[in-house]
């Protein structure tokens, strides 16, 4: 076997970029060769900057591309599946960002389609690979906490996004909480099996005009009794806020945040210190590397990724259950949604 | 009007013994002339160690003392309300340990001899005169924090108490919660409107077979649309675990625990420091004494206690409630109770 | 023998009222029997506050009472030496404030007068008794740290004391540094062989002209081949700043400032938290209680005090080879002093 | 002008293949066209694994290159200051590593062919490009600690070179101290007048027997009557210790070690959090990048390098006053030296 593969970008945009980045800078094992996106300059440009040799406009000129062994589908989320589906039967693996879709009908016939053709798929979902989160995930697995009983998860956005992204992107608990679920079950190690989450619209009127919330709390309950509670925030004015905590019956771990510097300044008017990285791409840089480098390492390696297409598909689960259970206000069995 | 007022404390019990040893110690405007407890060997060791001249084993030779002008009930929570009702008919004003009662007719009654007699009631939430937990209550009334949007409790108890005691607390919401309640109505300065709650037997099966939990997590929406979140474990291998958390539009403030000492040691192994203060006589050392000084002030200066009948009234509810939530598995109005 | 003791107290200032309070409320083992000060009129207050039967402005009058076992020298520095002498002679315990004197050959008679008749003493270096110092020193002592090779202490007033009270302290060696130079013996556990200290006026030119200086730093070089650091400060805006930090063969100890509170806020200007506790008698006031009580203990159960004669004497040995070294720009052995 | 430079990095040990790294992948600016190194297999590799065009033993073949802007010189020390003067007769802007050279008389020739060829110059003071010493010097810069008045360095390997390094090196105030001299002028932004050392052979006694200390102190006073303080310890168990405070009138700036993680970990015995990162490349991984973006873009942009060669010589001085002042067991003046 080779020891580099060949890998297509699909999507220019912001994380699209990022993941470019990375595979052409930060993973030597790695040769990305093509990036594709539907507005062509932003590939172009995207190919010019890090030296990608080709830029396309249509994402199957990869997929058609024999010498490519790989692609990572960083499209908007509405291209999800379909592009899973085309990729998995042209025999590339998978990386693709987070979520699947938010249509479990969809997400089953991708995931389908991946089984088929055997190819290897990893879902996005950096947080995983954030030191913190992977340490308070190894003292759980480790039994350092002894049983899991209580989890609690803080994740807040410094800022909106546009109303326009809001509006087709199924809301908070599908663009936000679905990452803190994915690390609910990441960082305890076992599956939630009710919802019951709240939620009300305290940080912007439009966000409620769009059928949306800007602050939620869900509650969680585990198949093995375990306990959890997120709450969420489209808004924290100090920054991105991203705390994890796991309790148990030997201890409890809590993830603080990240900052930018270690400087502690005391004045007459207190003790200050600096604010939280400021936002995803800052909090999760090493992360965005590790995961891609999992990737890459899978497929050189002929490994299965850590985080699979179930992992991707439960969360999106667990956020239509929020949905249900904020509307219908009262707990919701993940059963009851498929 | 006299400069000091004659007490009693009623209960020699570990948190009547406390509160006498700081009226004894640490108000000089109080002067403790008697203490009762119905097994009168407990009252008599107590008045020996603190000089108190009169030692009954019937609180009623307390409130039939003509000089004795206040009167701090620490006996066991099912005579707290009949004491309240015939300490205000002799006039006497009255601190009172938390819970008043669990029922909450008996609670009325004696909110309303109180009110009939016109003397003054603090409830012994101590918690709110903890200098932490007054300062995050500070920076929220100052608007520091904007608008308040969520509210997260942390309260784990270093281990649980005995069987037998709970099978007469009125269980978790009520022995323990109860304080978390009443935090929650503190900091925020706002009213809870409805809780959902969910729990759990992990720590210990005798728990559950008495007919409570041991692991609980409470959803709170409150009338103004903030949420909240109170967890509570009966133990917690590392001590006791008591932190509040407000977040709000314009920032967040969050009270870490208090440890015994600063010591930041670093080997090999990691950098370690000292556990939170071990339980709630360490804990809340300060707030103890600042709370029986406040009633005191009230008292001589008449001004009404911060910590009222409806105050001591209102975290039961929200505690039967809770109950109610739990068994109905469903969320529960507070409107509900009463 | 007797399980309380009868104590008296000489001098009402600050920190005689200190102690006469501790010794009143704090420890029942000693019963508080008269307090003497020449100004009589502080001595009076103070007895009346506290209950104390008598208060006197000779404080003979305290070392002529037979049924007096011991008494607490809080008067002025320059008094300490003598009245430990006649205190020796007429058999009382004595707890003296630091430092004895500021003249060895006066130190060196009162020492002398304590072990002629075999009285106890102990000098009040308090801070030996807070929990945060005590820790550092315990690790230190249980060999967590191996072999210690590196002190460090930063130690900073809130703000200047009088000039009028520099101008008979003996200065910045004698009356602050002269603390940490115990607590340098204290924690490492060794002895200081030579000393090396500059200095500056940078804080107020009044202190300067009064002939000392506001901010120090001195260097220590130990027997046993470890080094050391002190620097001081009279003036940090932020409040008292007291660490103390002992790097070993085997990892680190480093004691950090107490806070009131423990509340951090986070808003869009940085993270917010608590400055030290704002002087001496907030930081210390445990530490206060917890050396008078162990004298108290020493003389009841006949002990030998921890903090000697000797760890009152070397201390200002420290001191005056600080100053010399300072005005002839050189390192000076404590050996040059006697 | 070209909006690219090209630039030959000389020395192909771990800090050139560091600074190469960075070059090819974290400086689009930079076009990485050489490598030289006498080992040429070290060079060989690195400029495969990097995509280096060009791989020499002899560094004067990438002086040669007119195509060649620029230099990294990382070759062992005992080089710089020879290839430094060549460099810059051949026109190429410098970076070189620290320190230039341990020799003042050979440091002046190579500044004094810089400053004659007008050429850049950059001295490879890494720590000033780290984002914690940098909001430290920005606080001081801003005037928000007001007039500084102490520093303090505690500076710490995790463990000793190899002694064959020491026997060159210089010995600890050049190899080691050196780093902390330049940060004793950064952050502080004044010059040292004075130093006083002393030290010990506490690590190892095959360190001392190579004539050179493990654990020392240093105390600096500053022309504007300034205190100082630097201790160094060639081995900390726990890791890489690297904490710088400024206190001043105003204020107080701490720089506190950075950690891996941010999971704190809580059990029976204590409260856990992690290592300090384990040594410079660890820790100072986006300083190294950040100086190097600066030189690239000081070329571009015809700017003077913020770390010039007077930076570069006056630690050099100041190691060579600390073991003047070590051996003399005095102060010693920096104007002593030269």
């Amino acid at each position: 076997m080779t020891d580099r593969i060949n890998i297509g970008v699909i999507g220019a945009g912001r994380i699209g970029r990022l993941h470019a980045e990375n595979l052409a800078w930060h993973i030597p094992e790695a040769n990305l060769v093509a990036i594709a996106d539907v507005v062509v300059q932003a590939a172009q440009k995207c190919a010019a900057t890090l030296g990608i040799p080709a830029a396309y406009s249509d994402y199957r000129a990869i997929l058609d591309d024999d010498k490519i062994d790989a692609v990572a589908i960083c499209s908007s989320t509405d291209t999800h599946s379909q592009i899973i589906e085309e990729a998995a039967k042209a025999g590339k693996h998978i990386f693709c960002e987070k979520p699947i879709d938010h249509d479990l009908q969809r997400i089953d016939r991708a995931l389908g389609a991946v089984e088929q053709s055997g190819v290897k798929l990893q879902i996005g979902f950096n947080r995983r690979f954030d030191p913190s989160f992977r340490r308070a995930r190894e003292l759980v697995a480790e039994g350092k906490i002894g049983q899991p009983h209580v989890l609690r998860i803080t994740s807040r956005d410094p800022a909106p996004p546009p109303v326009e992204y809001i509006k087709v992107s199924g809301g908070i608990f599908l663009d936000m909480t679905i990452h803190d679920f994915d690390m609910a079950r990441f960082v305890m190690g076992g599956e939630v099996e009710e919802v019951y989450a709240i939620g009300a619209v305290l940080v912007d009127p439009r966000i409620g005009e769009a059928g949306d919330l800007d602050t939620i709390l869900v509650t969680l309950r585990y198949a093995n009794g375990a306990l959890g509670s997120i709450d969420n925030s489209r808004q924290a004015v100090y920054g991105y806020d991203q705390r994890v905590e796991v309790f148990g019956s030997a201890g409890n771990v809590a993830v603080a945040n990240h900052t930018p510097d270690n400087a502690i300044y005391s004045n007459a008017g207190g003790v200050h210190s600096a604010l939280p990285l400021y936002f995803f791409l800052e909090r999760y840089t090493a992360a965005y590397i590790a995961e891609m480098r999992e990737f890459i390492a899978c497929v050189l390696e002929d490994k299965v990724p850590s985080v699979t297409g179930v992992d991707g598909r439960i969360p999106v689960v667990m956020g239509l259950a929020a949905w249900k259970s904020y509307r219908e206000r009262r707990p919701v069995k993940l059963s009851e949604i498929g």
